[in-house]
Parts: structure tokens; C-alpha cells; sequence
């Protein structure tokens, strides 16, 4: 009897432990899981569903690359960024909305129509999770979408007080192009940009090598590591015009080097924000072929991400998303009809910006259009017909447009009429670079209708811990949102 | 002793109990679950993000509509519309590629460069599952979309074979615009559509009365169910134009007429598909307000779905995309900046395709120019300032272009130039509508890139049982593949 009371205890108390396990298991299951404690949050200036999907057919049937890791994401939202103002967002208003989930005036940054501040999702996790924070981005660290996760100011444009709030931020990696516009302060007479972040604890780097030594955050602090070799905006050069430009730090290896710096001993979460902030300016200025390497760029940044992403699978949010869309960009044109020609783009090896300093250095030596005719062809793959370049020769009327351009890039800007048909024609950019960027990309069957953002959703792209929960439309507000409620935040 | 082992046996049984419960309940929650028995499929033609999202902003911003049943789709996935022989897909491509899943040649239906024909999800569900399936379209149910369901041929463009295909499909619904182009063979002399549908087992209904009378298809057979007061093709007219014709029957109330008809006793499953067929003829036109109220007259039909769908919430899947984007529409243009002025759309109360019947009135009564203005006004809400429309008031360079558009619309077609600057000012339409197209568009911040289409991705939104797998970015074949799977098809 004994053996058999001994039986039923044993086989009772396997039971209870397999009831346990199983409760468990389902509890685990049911359970929303522990938040993630890597976040990587990637915003493209500018990144609508157009840039994505021309860069993704560009990347495809001209480069023949990899595929994209933008389309490589298994969940897939799409927010509204109408703004207080108007349908059509600006940008600093778009950051607001993401960063502290305020729908604000449309040139503030994280304070709204009562001149309350509020805490960006950065400043949350930096103070109730210990988080350590990384801002990236290809843009101006003190523009305004950078600046939009640990400014709050009435005016972006209020630049030193947004340099003041990227120094006492306590962030501990700002990287990627330059801080512009600092002005010393009586106080700091004589001292520059460098002494100034010293003085509230940061290392401003600006070498290759110097930004390549970093260890850790925990080991080394603070740090401002700005590419070297920008361009004259103090910007990271575009992608299109690196080969003209020695080595620069490339969104990509910031990424990279922000997620161990930060990383260290794997004490502490992070979160990092990686703008591509020239996405923008190269569809402001109608240029796909600069557009499409812009994004590309940005690609190789997400890939970095997705790098650490598996290594740390369940602990690793990575999103990818845009502030709004700029240029009203189609990938279709009434003059080529059911037909791309992207292969035209990629005879495209300058920058819209940088060809418009060549134009300047044109007028000022009085170079004759003939002479600047082969200079077209050899940057733009465009020309009269030569018996050669059969495919996309400009004909009589795209010659006289570029003549007209021409002869208006020659006048002195203060001499140039401006109405809105010239507006039109070349938005606030060199006639003669804005003309020849059109024909090539109508050409390549590329059209845009604006100059300015459009009221187009953004994409939302997530991957990893808590990645279900971006799918569906939502107002852009709703990123912080979803965020702060996933990390459990106040 | 006895006693022990009693509540040893008891407590024994009641472990093994919850042991089972619980691994019951694990097991349910990993399998993949029933397979949807009620599938709803939209398909927008011309339907891209862009249409969505100017429907969207139009119907909260202007009409302050109930929120679109688009936006309300929990998954969201993209699909790339790429086509064997160009970037830019085209219609019968497009939908073969999600109907059966194959790339082909531009203008095929379900049949390959070999010669093969390929079974479409409609007919492989009725075959292998017993469902039955509706096809519903407000263009012409022979018309490539709808026939993409049923017909397998070399040429879209061999009509008399694809109704033919409709008569053999055995399809229980088909409804919506007419089918047109219906020819009578030899042996079917002097027999009309009527007839020769019903020889094949269709009653060809085309009142109000006698579609809603309608009862089950288990009772009643099979239907060909036309919308009464088509316009001239032989189609339901624009929602723009509706409140000009007695009360046709709508893809609303064919969506929920077809699954009552379906649905009958319960014991079937089904498959309905609903073509919103002329948000791509507006697209193609460039003509904004047509375009909202058509999608807005879509979302209604899905709303009919969504009404079935929170009836039988776990046996219905709900599926809307597109097959390409039309236009290359911008919600933006450069003349608006950052500003859209949506309300301006909702001066037009008719659509470009009826406008145009009204020119060429004018013509054959050689109406004046300053006649038309007035008629202008009325339907457009434009018109050269009067001290009373300040808002929107032509100024001098339109009134330019109107004049210059009415001067060629007043020309016999046949008479008329036509280079590229005529196709790129007016496509293939009427010069004065399309002027005053364009002039309301651009004053509304809206612009086109094409009149053909694009190669922006479509949305997939999906809803119900199976919808998750629809999230990510993946080629319109996987909206076949993915269905197929789901619902363990050969």
C-alpha cells in the first residue's frame, strides 16, 4: 500500500510540475515580454514610400545590389504627418510630433501653443530607464530634426539655444555632420565650439582616427564625433559626390561605432536616432539621381543596425520611418509613359549642389556654353546628339530650355528676373543645374511636383522587440506613443 | 488508507485534466487555425498610397466623413507592381500576378510566355474548397481586372473569348458595370447577351427591383447583376456625377447583396472580389475630385464588408490593394508650398469624363467663350475674378490657357494638332476640360506627374483571419501565394 501511496505522490508531483511549466510557457506567452532595451530609431528627411521604392528599383536593376534591408522589414505602418497648420508638415513641427508626441507650431520644437515643454522619448529613457542616448545624423547635429529629440524651442532657428540644450542634454553621442552656427558668448569671449562642449563635458572629435579609438561611454563619456571632410554646409558630403572627396565617417560607421560605444558592458539599454537628413535636400532640389544614393546610404546605416540586431535579437527594436515626404515625387511621367529609364540616372555623378558650384566658377571665368556642353555630358551622361549617345540626346526644344538656363546661371543672381515662372521653372536653385537635373530625370521617368513636402504618409518600418505593434495607419504622434507605452515610460 | 488514495486518484485526475486543458489551449494557440471561409478581395484599380491618403485628408478635412474603413485595417504590407517588361506594370500583368500568381506578358490574362494557362485563386478555391465567388466590378465586368478572376488569354483585348471564359467560369455573382463589346456568333444569330448567358445557366438581371430580390445562390443559381442607369461605356457612373442620374445600384450594395447571395444557408464558403475599376479612369485623367469620391464610393463597399466581417469575425478575411498606381499623384505642388487647399476640390461637382460631353456641346452649338464661363463656375467653382471668388479666381496667364484650351476644344478633333506639347498639356482628352483639370489640381496643391501609370507600390491591408501574414514589403505574387497557403490550395 505504501509503494502505491509513494507512486501516486510521485506521479502527483510530476503533474503539478508539468501544470507549472505549461502555465508558465502560457504565461510567457501571453505576457507583452520584457521591453527592449536596444532601440534603434532611423528617420529619413524626406522619406516617403517613393524614395524607398525608387531607390529599392534603382538598387536593383542599375546597381544589381544586395537587396535593401529597407525591405527586408516584417511590419509595416504608415503615419499621417498632417500638422496644427496644415496638411502638409514642416519639419521641425513633424519632429515634435514623433519625439514628444505634440502636434505643435509648425517651427517649434517640443513645446507647444501654452510654451509648456516636453520630454522627448530620448530625455524619458535617458532619465527613467538609464538608457544612454546616441543622435546621428547627416544634417547639421543642430537642425532640426537631430535637435528635435533634446531641444524645446519656439524656433528651430534659435540656434545657440539649441547648441546649449545639445550640451546639457547629457547625450552621450552626438555624430555625423558639423554643429553650425556657433556664436560665442560674452562669457566665452574668445573660446570656440570645441572649449564650449569641454566645458559641459563633452569631447568634440572631429578625425577618423580619433572617432575609430572610442571605447565606450562608460569608459569615455561624452562625446561629439563629427565626420571629417564636409562640404561647405559643414554637412557630411552626399553619397553621389564621395568619390571627389576623401574619406569621410559615413552614416553607416557611426551607426556602428554609436551602438558599442554606447553598448560597453552591456550594463545599460540604449537608444539611438539616425537621421538621413539629406534625403531631404536632395528631393527639395528634384534630384533623384542624388536622391536615390542618399537612401542607399541610409540603407548601409540600417544594415549596421540590423548587424547588432542579430546579435541581440530579443533585446533590439530597430524603426525606420521619415518626418514627411518631400517633393510630391512620382515614379512615372506622361512624355515616357509605361516606362522607366533608370540606367539614365546612374550616368548622373554629381550632386545638384556641387554642379552648381561649377556653374558659379562658369560665370565667373565666362565659359562659353559650347565649352560647358561637354562639362553636362560628362556629369550628367546628356547632350545634343552626337551620333553616339542615341539613347538620350537632348532635342530642339530641351536644347533651347538649356540655352535659356544657361544664359540665366551667366547673370549675376541680384540681375535675375524672379517671378513664379521662374520659380516654377528652377524653385531657388541654379537655372542651369535645376534644368538639366529635370531633362535627366524626366528622361529617366522621374517627375515631381513640388519643391516642398507633401502630404504624403511615411512608411514606419519595424523589426524586432515589440515590432507588432507599428503595423496599421496612425498619426505620427502615435511613434512616441507606441514607444512610451512599450518601454512602460511616464 | 483507502481515503488517501482516493484523493490521491482524484487529485490525480483533476492534474491530468488541467495538463490536458492547458496543452490544449497551448496547441490551439500555435496552430495556424481554420482557414478563413469568407474572403472579401478589393482591388482598387489605380490604387495606390497617394489615392489613399487624398481620400483620407479630403474626407476628414472637407466632408468631416466618418474615418475611411482604409484606415482602419490593423496589417499593413506593400507590394511592388514590377512587370516582366518594364518597372511600370500594366493592368492585365498586374492582376494576373495576384489572381494566379505568374508574371506575363503585358496584356496576357493567367496565361504564360509558354502558352500556359494558370488556374486563378478564384477557381482553384471553387474547385478544391467548394467556395463560392463573386466578382464585382464598377468597370466593365469583361474589362481586365474583373476577367483577371476568370479568364485566361493571350490579349486582354479578345472580348468575345472572355465572355465567353465568364459564361464557362461558373462563377455564382458577377456584378456592377455591363459587360460590353458582346458580339453574337453564327450560331448564336440573332441572339443578344441575354440569351447566350443564359444558355449558359447566368440570369442577366439589370433592375434595382430584381437584384435586390435576389435571394441565395444555393436557391436561386447563377447571376450576372448589372447596375441600372449606366453611363455611355456601359458603366456605373462617377460618384462625382451621381446626384445628375436616378439612383444606380452601387459596389456597396453589390458587396452586400453578394454576400447575402453567397453566404445563403451557411454551408459554403466564398471569395468575392470588388474592383473600385474607376479610380484608375480618373488617375488616368488627373482629375483629383473625381478621384476622392470614387475611392470614398470604394471604402463604402469595403464598410459593406467589414458589416459581414464583425458578423463571422474569425472565419473572414478582408483583403483591399491595388494593382498599380495611376498618375504619379502628388499631394503637393509647387506653386502651394506647404499649404493644400482641399476645399477648392469640392467646387467640382462633376467629373472630367462628363464635362467633356458638355464641350462638345458647346462645339456643335459654337457656344461663345464667355458662355462656357459661367458654366465653368458652376461646376467648377472657378472663373476669372468677379469681386465675390477671391479665394480662386483665375488670373491673367490661366485665363491664357483657358482660352487657349477652348479655342482647340471648339476645333474638330480631327482638325487639331497634335505633338507631345499638346499630349503633355491635355493626354489624350479634351482640351478645355483637362485646362480647367489642372488649373483646380494645382490651386488645390495637387499635381500629376503621368497620365499613365507609376511605380509606386500598392498597399495591401488586410483584416481577419489570416491577416497577419499580409505584413511587409514582398512582390504582388505573394498576394496569391500567400492566400494559397493559407488556405492549403494545390
Amino acid at each position: 500500500m505504501r509503494r502505491y501511496i509513494k507512486l501516486f505522490a510521485i506521479l502527483t508531483a510530476v503533474m503539478l510540475a508539468l501544470v507549472l511549466a505549461l502555465a508558465l510557457f502560457v504565461s510567457f506567452r501571453e505576457t507583452p515580454g520584457v521591453a527592449p532595451r536596444y532601440i534603434f530609431l532611423f528617420v529619413g528627411d524626406g522619406f516617403g514610400y517613393p524614395q524607398l521604392t525608387l531607390a529599392t528599383l534603382y538598387n536593383s536593376s542599375v546597381l544589381g545590389g544586395d537587396e535593401l534591408a529597407l525591405n527586408s522589414f516584417e511590419y509595416i505602418g504608415s503615419a499621417y504627418t498632417e500638422n496644427t497648420y496644415s496638411q502638409i508638415t514642416e519639419s521641425a513641427g513633424a519632429i515634435s510630433a514623433i519625439a514628444s508626441g505634440i502636434k505643435t507650431d509648425n517651427e517649434s520644437l517640443n513645446i507647444d501653443f501654452e510654451g509648456k515643454k516636453h520630454e522627448t522619448i530620448a530625455e524619458k529613457l535617458k532619465r527613467q530607464l538609464g538608457y544612454k542616448i546616441g543622435v546621428i545624423s547627416s544634417d547639421n547635429l543642430n537642425r532640426a530634426t537631430p535637435a528635435g529629440f533634446y531641444a524645446h524651442q519656439k524656433s528651430r532657428y534659435d540656434t545657440m539655444a539649441i547648441i546649449l540644450e545639445l550640451a546639457e542634454s547629457g547625450f552621450e553621442y552626438f555624430g555625423g555632420s558639423d554643429i553650425v552656427g556657433f556664436i560665442s558668448t560674452e562669457s566665452m569671449a574668445g573660446k570656440g565650439l570645441r572649449d564650449f562642449l569641454g566645458e559641459h563635458g563633452y569631447r568634440y572629435i572631429n578625425t577618423r582616427e580619433d572617432i575609430e579609438k572610442l571605447g565606450s561611454a562608460a569608459a569615455d563619456g561624452k562625446v561629439v564625433a563629427v565626420s571629417p571632410m564636409l562640404d561647405p554646409y559643414g554637412t557630411i558630403p552626399y553619397a553621389i559626390d564621395k568619390e571627389r572627396h576623401a574619406d569621410s565617417f559615413t552614416l553607416a560607421e557611426h551607426t556602428k561605432k554609436c551602438a558599442e560605444f554606447l553598448y560597453g558592458d552591456g550594463k545599460n539599454g540604449f537608444f539611438i536616432v539616425v537621421e538621413g537628413g539629406k534625403i531631404d535636400w536632395a528631393c527639395h532640389a528634384n534630384d533623384a539621381a542624388t536622391l536615390v544614393h542618399e537612401v542607399i546610404d541610409f540603407d548601409g546605416a540600417i544594415k549596421a543596425a540590423l548587424a547588432f540586431y542579430h546579435r541581440h535579437p530579443k533585446e533590439t527594436l530597430i524603426i525606420v520611418t521619415g518626418d514627411h515626404e518631400t517633393g510630391g515625387l512620382s515614379i512615372g511621367y506622361s512624355e515616357t509613359g509605361t516606362r522607366l529609364y533608370l540606367h539614365q540616372l546612374a550616368e548622373q555623378t554629381i550632386s545638384y549642389s556641387e554642379f552648381s558650384f561649377l556653374v558659379q566658377g562658369y560665370r565667373r571665368t565666362g565659359t562659353p556654353f559650347e565649352e560647358v556642353l561637354p562639362e553636362i555630358r560628362r556629369y550628367f551622361g546628356i547632350g545634343p546628339y552626337d551620333g553616339e549617345n542615341a539613347d538620350f540626346y537632348l532635342g530642339y526644344g530641351d536644347m533651347e530650355k538649356l540655352r535659356a538656363a544657361y544664359d540665366m546661371s551667366m547673370t549675376d543672381p541680384s540681375e535675375r528676373p524672379f517671378t513664379m515662372s521662374e520659380y516654377m521653372a528652377y524653385g531657388f536653385y541654379d537655372p542651369l543645374t535645376m534644368t538639366i537635373i529635370k531633362l535627366t530625370n524626366n528622361k529617366a521617368g522621374i517627375s515631381w511636383g513640388t519643391y516642398s513636402h507633401s502630404a504624403l504618409p511615411v512608411p514606419v518600418l519595424a523589426m524586432g522587440n515589440g515590432a507588432e505593434n507599428f503595423t496599421g495607419f496612425y498619426k505620427n504622434t502615435e511613434i512616441f506613443a507606441k514607444l512610451k507605452k512599450l518601454l512602460d515610460l511616464d
